[in-house]
């Protein structure tokens, strides 16, 4: 089969079509023909070194996928060929052995981590959605707990993991209020359900808090941008409340966390393909999340142009230069 | 009335006795004839000056009471005056106005903070338990959430908070594992319900999170120590795992917390008592203390000698020596 893979880990690696083995199915597995992938900066970063997670080399890279079930292992009861599928599912080796990327004809993934994917998506919009989706289910859902009528503040409020933060809280019920970093951004966050829109590069984080809670600060905030962010997070924190992060720098003043009480919860969606456990519940959020963007309630952002496999170079020099908006999506075509 | 009064804040702070107005009963609040108070780390900060939330000078320390109820404000149905009591009600000033502490025949509290004291307990004895107890109530039941079966990591067994850790965790069915400085603190904690003991003098994070957890590391982690030792609970805790702490430094590198997806939870008792929000919730767990010790799930540790008011300073040296085990608890006679 085709694969566009990669040699080297550095800032100077590219990628490159090549021909590979066609991967075996295998027992509680998956054969996926690809369709769609798309970018997270955990690609990015594996790609140019920055973290040392990466599958052997020459290496087949990116963790989303969408695609369909060509073949299906012994003990998989719940997919048949044929089957529309997405989930975030290889490009990374850990503990648990090394799992190749979507960057491929076909990708042998693990039963547990795919779901059907939404029947109103096409592909590609599907492939933007598991790996940021999983994550912000992981720190609004399952950590931070948020219920109905609380107040999040979602930093980054149009990023990949931001724009699922808005939909997810505001599926539950809860105000949002987000960060952005112009107007622009300010009106698609409010497409995507905000309810308040902070300008950042024009509000300081105590003139919002005094604005929008009274001064009490949030009682949940998603910081989707970590780094010095962490800090503002703690800064516009309510008593008691809750701080979920993705982070970015490692060193943090945690005093302001102290003297509120606060909670911090880090979010590494990663960890159950590094290590083997815990894959079953992404495979249960996947077929949550379906279940929301089928009702209308959560749908991605895409970047106005969608790459083919043979773009990979280009659309990972899109996500450097960092001045895009909407997940960057690769379409095998 | 005589109350023992500090008239700075600083090392050389000396408590004396003196001549004060009795407070005057006021709704919603309780006035307790003083029996007994105890030592808590905070009060011997606000006294040196460590931390900025004493009350105006000259002024009455001691969070900490137990007591017989002298008099009952307008509102407060559930208190009457004979009544047995404790709870940790003064010794502060924050937001919500001055509170003025139990070393004095008698202090003035907010009826939400105060409980019947256990039966079972002399007033000491009971005025050793209200802040650590619901510091590690706060921590470990409200916080990390523990649950039977639960593996808990309680760093610091016979310190004031850490002994309540222990037999918290234990009345709920967790199993108890528990750092201690030496074999004698070790039987101590073993006596208080601890099922695994640590000396981490010597043993290493590394070979303990081996021998009891398979290397897996423990879900919850309880520190009690701060500064360095938050960073050792990173390095024991489990992929998820819950850590509660009271803190101590203030700087931290969250990469670990990253690497292994942790929340973590900071604790502050004193919040309610400064802010005057969320004071109910302590006089609640302070009842169900009072059932747990009265079925002799939990007891608290005290220092074998009782000090009076008059030996105030005599006790916070023994204190600020930090080389001794259990509460110290001083006693209105």
């Amino acid at each position: 089969m085709k694969a566009w893979v990669v040699d080297e880990y550095s800032e100077q690696a590219r990628f490159r079509k090549a021909e590979v083995d066609k991967p075996e199915i295998r027992p509680g597995h998956v054969l996926i023909e690809v369709r769609a992938t798309s970018l997270n900066p955990i690609d990015h970063k594996i790609l140019t070194g920055a973290v040392p997670v990466g599958p052997s080399l020459p290496a087949i890279l990116h963790m989303d996928v969408s695609g369909v079930i060509a073949a299906v292992g012994h003990g998989v009861g719940n997919f048949k060929p044929g089957d529309e599928v997405y989930g975030c599912a290889g490009g990374l080796k850990g503990s648990a052995g090394q799992l190749d990327g979507a960057l491929a004809d076909f990708m042998l993934a693990d039963a547990a981590l795919i779901a059907q994917k939404p029947k109103s998506l096409d592909f590609g919009e599907a492939a933007a959605l598991p790996l940021v989706a999983i994550t912000a289910w992981e720190a609004l859902i399952d950590q931070a707990a948020i219920t109905a009528d609380d107040l999040v503040l979602v930093h980054g409020g149009t990023g990949g993991v931001g724009h699922l933060g808005i939909q997810l809280a505001a599926s539950r019920g809860c105000k949002v209020a987000t960060t952005v970093s112009s107007k622009e951004k300010g009106e698609i966050a409010r497409r995507l359900g905000a309810h308040e829109i902070i300008d950042y590069t024009l509000e300081q984080v105590e003139d919002y808090v005094q604005r929008l809670t009274g001064g009490r600060g949030f009682p949940v905030i998603f910081d989707t941008i970590g780094g010095d962010n962490l800090d503002r997070s703690f800064e516009a924190a309510a008593i008691k409340g809750r701080v979920a992060s993705t982070i970015g720098r490692n060193t943090h003043d945690l005093s302001p966390m102290h003297s509120k009480a606060l909670s911090l919860h880090l979010v590494f969606m990663a960890l159950p393909l590094l290590t083997g456990e815990g894959r079953a519940h992404h495979g249960d959020i996947l077929r949550e999340l379906a279940t929301l963007v089928d009702a209308g309630k959560v749908k991605p952002l895409l970047h106005n142009k969608r790459f083919s496999f043979d773009q990979a170079n280009e659309a990972h020099a899109l996500f450097a230069k960092d001045d895009y908006v909407g997940k960057i999506v690769l379409e095998h075509r």
